[in-house]
């Protein structure tokens, strides 16, 4: 998909919202674990529930890794509906993935190939070696790590490197990797406020932004610094979402919460 | 596994060789392509023909998730086969995750338990919550990247945060972290100058050092700088070892090529 088709797809559904698909067994309604296969039951009764109010959807792969041979067949199954079904959707690999160059060529074809999703994210630690071969990949994107929404963020990324943030530096640095275009960037809700400083190194770039609703980021805040002409965001809601309820009554819990993302989102875009 | 076993491993066999298993269809005998499960003829063959002469052994998951569920079977059985012929012997997932806390649980439970590594590679980008629980682990080992073997390792590790390299800077923080003791750290063999800088900072932990053949890291350099009294380093070889030759003899080509380095070793050892 390229980004303009994203962008198309965010004005006709008024909506920005991706939605995770961190599928916890413990957490999800009892009826569904006789299911043969409860992950991909849970994950297509929310699509089903939410598809038109969200334009992205983003599996995290160490919640199917996390049960082997099947959690992957779960997750095969859920990025093959959604092309099947929903082909204008964006589908992100939530895999934080990155190793030395051939290495990550592999990886690179596990989830644009293989697996055929839109795009994955990938961690910076490694530098260009590691993330350019996923970035050769056309009509795929390549989504990086810069500031993350958790507390350990401020460790490393937020320390100062040569005069500058090293999220900042890994952000600029990346602009100058072949085939940058195909970059997108992971932004922390939780830090709205630093999304100025990044727009200045970035104006135009798509960003992931988790962290809204369970870890405490506000919306409004989030589209107030990092909001560009042709939108620029995707604003990442999981447990908040599919977690709503875990009764029968869980796709319209979903269908409501997503909802409600959406009608601000709708709000924002006028 | 216990450190003091690994150690005690090494020891016997007069060897700290690991060899990594990062199988290629394309670059196999072509007559295991024949077999029902390629990869895993492949590794039994590899693993059979060298276990006597290293202490561990690293399959790098990129390769196997770019065949999707089928390479991931490939991996389950070669840990299996790892686990029951042969359970002495140290197994690393050399898989470089990282994500939030109850993400990288969900990691950590795929390599940890449903697997049953003994040990797993992360990236430290994310920051002290992102490693953390994969050290809640007994008895497993977490082994964090530090100063990897490729060029763009310059791009950011290298770089002065707060007066000190980052790469120290990740080394020195991670200390203080809970169960820090189940640390290790990979560095490259490629940059061996910077391991005595490293000792000052770890005297004791165990290194992960990939990058000797292929990569052009010296394996004499990388003792003389990052040995210690309980030896202290894993040497990992990939390519040079199970591509040795792609032939009908690659066993035996295998089997030359990792005594060679278990000699180098044994000498080291004296």
């Amino acid at each position: 998909m390229t980004t303009q088709q994203l962008v198309s797809e965010i004005r006709k559904k008024k909506s920005f919202l991706c939605i995770g698909l961190d599928v916890d067994l413990n957490k999800i309604p009892a009826h569904l674990l006789q299911e043969e296969d409860p992950i991909f039951a849970f994950n297509k009764a929310i699509i089903d529930a939410t598809h038109h109010l969200c334009v992205a959807y983003k599996p995290n792969t160490a919640f199917y890794e996390a049960y082997g041979i099947k959690g992957w067949k779960s997750l095969e199954k859920t990025i093959n509906y959604l092309n099947e079904k929903h082909p204008e959707i964006f589908t992100i690999a939530d895999a934080k993935r990155g190793d030395i160059g051939n290495t990550s060529t592999m990886y690179a074809k596990a989830f644009f190939e293989d697996l055929a999703f839109d795009s994955v994210t990938v961690a910076p630690y490694m530098g260009k070696d590691s993330v350019e071969p996923f970035l050769a990949f056309e009509h795929k994107h390549t989504i990086m790590l810069a500031l993350t929404s958790n507390q350990g963020a401020f460790d490393f990324q937020t320390k100062t490197v040569d005069g500058k943030e090293l999220y900042k530096q890994v952000i600029e640095t990346s602009k100058s990797w072949k085939n940058s275009q195909n970059l997108m960037y992971v932004v922390g809700a939780t830090k709205a406020e630093y999304l100025a400083d990044i727009r200045k190194i970035i104006p135009e770039s798509f960003l992931l932004v988790p962290g809204v609703g369970a870890q405490g980021g506000s919306l409004e805040e989030v589209c107030k610094h990092g909001m560009t002409d042709t939108v620029g965001l995707l604003i990442n809601s999981s447990r908040g979402i599919i977690y709503a309820s875990n009764e029968s009554d869980f796709t319209k819990a979903a269908t409501a919460k997503a909802k409600e993302l959406q009608q601000q989102m709708e709000n924002v875009l006028k």
